[in-house]
């Protein structure tokens, strides 16, 4: 049975000022203007199993929004972090709901986030995965397609044999590696022996059990006693107490970087990771001055400017390379090359005690 | 006795989009905080004459927001035009109801909208124009010392002869010239004998209204009609009747390049038209960075950037000499070198039927 997980913790501030602390980039219609990231997410997987047996990890903050967005997800269904611990701490929690739920589970482990062009593509794939992890203790991630020296992303190298699994080839990896510098980035496109890491992973729950054992036994010790507590008075309470015991530390670190018995399929779905406002370029509809525009504008002599409105009509004269965001408390007018620093402008923000707009 | 013509029709266009139809330029509080532009004129020139002495030449869109913004002044003395026909028409409505108020009185004409820094020595500029005007039927103007090869103003040429008046020389006038293009405004500059024509004019109301006669006889005979209604149950329709048929001719162009006995009064009292939203790099503080900030506004790497506010925080990255204006319903962001030109996006918000925006 297909379990997926759905990774919906991030806050992902380089959307600011249209995400924010209590609506961030998963709950925006960044790409659909009728479906949030994480409710076309929920859409896609749904097709390979039923509502019930897809989980969410997220935090206590977006329980409700998570409710609006998502009403016929099970509430308990949400594995809710106390607290915000990276991804081994968020998959070993939900790893342990979805043991007590399915035991013969296989985790499908999703970001809220991203954007799949062709689902049909990304189904299959993932299909291959689920198989390819059901077949013994096997590690399986989806793997994109670099199309360019990306920095932003990190990267799976892996051996050139390989075996097919109805029409995909299946990858042994060699080593996850962390965001490269331009050089190296330029290096692994010229090997052809890498892909961008997803963060899609494809494993029994049985399987990463044994892994966090083995690898990260301090972390399967705190599952443990969280597992214990599940349906007790103290589940909270106990839950609370190891999590804040649990090290900072991301999958990808804790356990794929050490594990054996990885696999990668390359996945050729048309991906996009939507990591900043630049990226709207890559997936809307840009007009024949190369704009990409959402809500009421009026431009002269405006090229290659992303402007995402609010209402209120904005204009635009002599401008190129710049990003526009209005909303309701907050304007941001930035250089297309500066939009990744936005945080910047929300350490600012907080600098000055201006939480109500983060 | 004083009695000012405070010229208020103008619709000032470009402070789009905080200028609208119904919110000119003169009423916008855009040097002042806590004064709009019509009101730091009138508290002005009040130091010359009592409030009940001062005119205001308007249309009727404005009288309302006119009696708001000046509660001192009669509505009497508002002379309400009943529609555009530049300034010729407007001086000459006003000329013949100050006529019937105080027929020897010494007209003060002046723009609404213009900056003024030193008031001590504006005002004894205009009082030395005032002596000029009341010996014998001078025409009179205040010039300003250009500065540099402004192609966006009037230039007036003078004699190098001149005579002194309370410690001001006062210039006899060769010729008023339009608009220059750039080589001829520095060959003006480099001349010596030009000064910017800022619309100021002083004279005995007689003594325009015999210019009428002698220049503009077509509108004397109109002012004549309109003059014999007021006070009738006719007025309001004869004054519109007798408007509907004058020229649309500027009192530079129908008196003053025909008309002898002009006499000009250099003025260096700090003065500035305010002519676009660069203007304020002249008049308002800069930062350190060189921006013009009014209102909320947070920036990482911003130049020589103009901000104008409306209670939204603004934020800004990696932005270089661009015009951010915020208002209710529009919000503008222009190139500096292009903010003149903001007329064109009006006429595109009404071309698609957007008067509301206008």
């Amino acid at each position: 049975m297909i379990t997926p997980i759905i990774m919906a913790g991030g806050v992902g501030s380089r959307f600011w000022p249209l995400s924010r602390k209590d609506r961030p980039k998963q709950f925006l219609n960044l790409v659909d203007k009728n479906r949030s990231m994480i409710q076309a997410t929920v859409d896609r997987i749904s097709k390979l199993t039923a509502h019930d047996n897809i989980f969410i990890a997220t935090s206590q903050d977006y329980v409700e929004k998570m409710q609006e967005h998502l009403p016929e997800i099970p509430v308990d269904n949400l594995t809710v972090e106390p607290m915000r611990k990276n991804t081994a701490a968020s998959i070993g929690l939900a790893s342990i709901y979805i043991e007590q739920k399915s035991p013969e589970g296989i985790m499908v482990v999703l970001p809220s986030d991203h954007l799949i062009i062709d689902e049909a593509s990304f189904l299959d794939t993932v299909e291959a995965a689920v198989e390819v992890a059901d077949n013994g203790d096997n590690l399986v991630t989806i793997g994109i397609e670099a199309t360019h020296p990306e920095t932003g992303y990190g990267y799976i190298n892996y051996d050139k044999k390989y075996i097919q699994v109805n029409g995909h080839e299946v990858f042994e990896v060699k080593a996850f590696t962390e965001k490269p510098n331009r050089e190296k980035a330029e290096r692994f496109l010229e090997a052809g022996t890498y892909l961008w890491n997803s963060g899609i992973f494809v494993w029994k729950v049985s399987t990463i059990r044994k892994m966090f054992k083995l690898y990260m036994p301090k972390l399967d010790k705190s599952l443990e006693k969280m597992k214990e507590a599940i349906g007790t008075a103290e589940e909270a309470e106990i839950i609370r107490a190891e999590f804040e015991k649990l090290d900072d530390i991301s999958i990808d670190y804790g356990i794929m970087e050490k594990a054996k018995d990885i696999y990668v399929i390359p996945g050729s779905f048309g991906w996009d990771d939507i990591g900043s406002w630049p990226a709207l370029e890559r997936v809307q509809k840009r007009d024949k001055q190369g704009n990409v525009i959402s809500g009421h504008h009026i431009g002269i002599d405006t090229k290659n400017t992303i402007v995402h409105g609010n209402g209120k009509i904005i204009t635009t004269m002599g401008l190129e390379d710049i990003v526009i965001v209005d909303t309701d408390d907050a304007i941001l007018i930035c250089d297309k090359k500066k939009a990744q620093e936005v945080k910047e402008i929300r350490n600012l923000l907080a600098d000055r005690g201006l939480d109500e707009c983060l």
